[in-house]
């Protein structure tokens, strides 16, 4: 595995030694098992491997900080092919390469199926951590990265169609098979792609309050809500609805808003900044923190952790 | 759970916040699986708690670093009481107390079967890490803590004669059953007691290689040679022999010194020291590091990767 410059000690004794430049370190962990998070024939070793490490990261740059280490503990059944345990690996180095951190440890023991145990690190550059709790009557709320997508790949997947549209699709064009629109959601659900650089961006930026996105939009700005014992109102409308969420939508039947609004797994990041903050084009302005409880989506209150598609009429 | 200083943000946002006094930490990470590394009917909730606290702090320790922290990612069937889960946490929280370090962060989730990662943090306090890789010709091997006590108490545990034997003494002496010797050495199987102060304090006295004995004397004491480049000569005659490990050796008709040089699982700590270094009393000296490659009990090469038991006579 390749090391970086805050690697001191690195793989292969008792313990790994990692730079903490400011005097602190951010540390998260996620359990990610077999069945229940990921499927063996819906995923490669290597997708898994970017999937595990990328939504442990997305928490480190959710805090305001820079990736710099993980840590993997992995249970595999003995009948794992060495082939499929590389390819884990490479999703892994290819996952923190995207943010210059490295694996500096793990440990790996017999197990009846795949699991996948990751901690990763960050460093805050001596800046406070951005937490949940920090917004404040007229904050702005703002998201940026993809929001729904990995839920609808999931879908796509599960309804079984992702290949037969792709194949009726080519048939029909007289194409060959390829990259399309509804490939790129089933490919989000596999790995998706947090922003991570905008997490530390809105700490700078000064943002009041931020997390990732793995539960769904509404859900988690419940948490954010919570937390701050505030209220947010959601205005959607100016969320992005990108025609292959549509297409998807169309093809499954599916609102794509409940997606958009209810899906977790890609990782986005929210996050509140004080009234008057000039956001970069990719920061969109989903909605306004006042005082009071809760979350509502364009006037009307959203039930506590519950998705979007539980309380649309 | 309790925190402690070290914890800046504790467990319930998307990260935790640990103060890592020198600029450095100290990592590592352990998966323990039911039915692998314990079973429910061998070990409590709170046992299992406090032994995946112990094997992470021992191998923290054995860096020579201060146990600070950790965090936990917890896969739990439906079906699990509650009450286990306290107890769980009840283990981790009074191993953590034993140095002073915190859970500050985790994951739960839902699994087939019990699954507990460990990530553990430590700090140098501006020392050098003790790797296994720094023994040197003239060296001094000795170690601390606990040897065979675990090894000893699981095979008591898989002979099933444990219980029958407390029973058969109580019946015997016409006393109620208690605490007796063999107990302590199944308690040792579920609860190891590592000797986490002795790490940091081998640092201090100039060791110049250290671990945590978790696979068996004689297999570990190989590591720190492979590491270093050099050979180590074991004269186990100095080896501490309770007799209550006697007495289980004469019970199962095995040889006891097999659980000492070949046991893992106490966390007992082997270090190297340069020669004329003064040991406090609790450091037992087994062996000298020489020129060459590989480990000698009693002047007999140990192959490699072995415990005692597959070379002796």
């Amino acid at each position: 595995m390749p090391q970086n410059p805050e690697v001191l000690l690195g793989p292969g004794d008792d313990a790994a030694l990692v730079r903490a430049p400011d005097g602190r370190f951010v540390v998260t962990t996620d359990l990610l098992l077999e069945g229940r998070h990921f499927r063996l024939d819906w995923s490669s070793g290597y997708d898994v491997g970017r999937k595990a490490a990328a939504q442990n990261l997305a928490d480190v740059a959710a805090m305001g900080a820079e990736p710099t280490a993980l840590v993997v503990a992995l249970g595999v059944p003995a009948k794992t092919e060495t082939a499929w345990a590389d390819a884990l690996a490479d999703g892994f180095r290819d996952e923190c390469a995207e943010v210059g951190a490295a694996v500096v440890g793990g440990d790996v023991t017999r197990s009846e199926t795949v699991v996948v145990a990751v901690t990763a690190f960050g460093d805050l550059g001596g800046r406070a951590p951005v937490t949940r709790a920090g917004a404040r009557p007229g904050d702005t709320v703002a998201v940026t990265g993809r929001l729904g997508f990995a839920a609808a790949g999931l879908a796509l997947l599960a309804e079984g169609r992702a290949e037969r549209w792709r194949a009726e699709r080519a048939e029909r064009a007289g194409e060959p098979e390829g990259e399309d629109g509804l490939a790129e959601l089933v490919a989000a659900h596999r790995r998706p792609r947090p922003p991570y650089a905008c997490g530390p961006e809105a700490a700078r930026l000064g943002a009041t309050a931020m997390l990732d996105v793995s539960d769904g939009l509404v859900q988690d700005l419940g948490h954010v809500a919570e937390a701050s014992g505030a209220a947010i109102d959601l205005e959607p409308a100016s969320l992005p609805l990108p025609e292959v969420l549509r297409a998807a939508g169309r093809l499954l039947g599916t609102d794509p808003f409940d997606w958009v609004l209810g899906g977790g797994e890609d990782h986005a990041l929210a996050a509140t900044f004080p009234p008057g903050v000039r956001l970069p084009p990719h920061w969109i302005v989903v909605g306004r923190v006042r005082e009071g409880r809760g979350v509502s989506v364009l006037g009307r209150p959203a039930p506590h952790r519950a998705g979007w598609d539980h309380f649309r009429e």
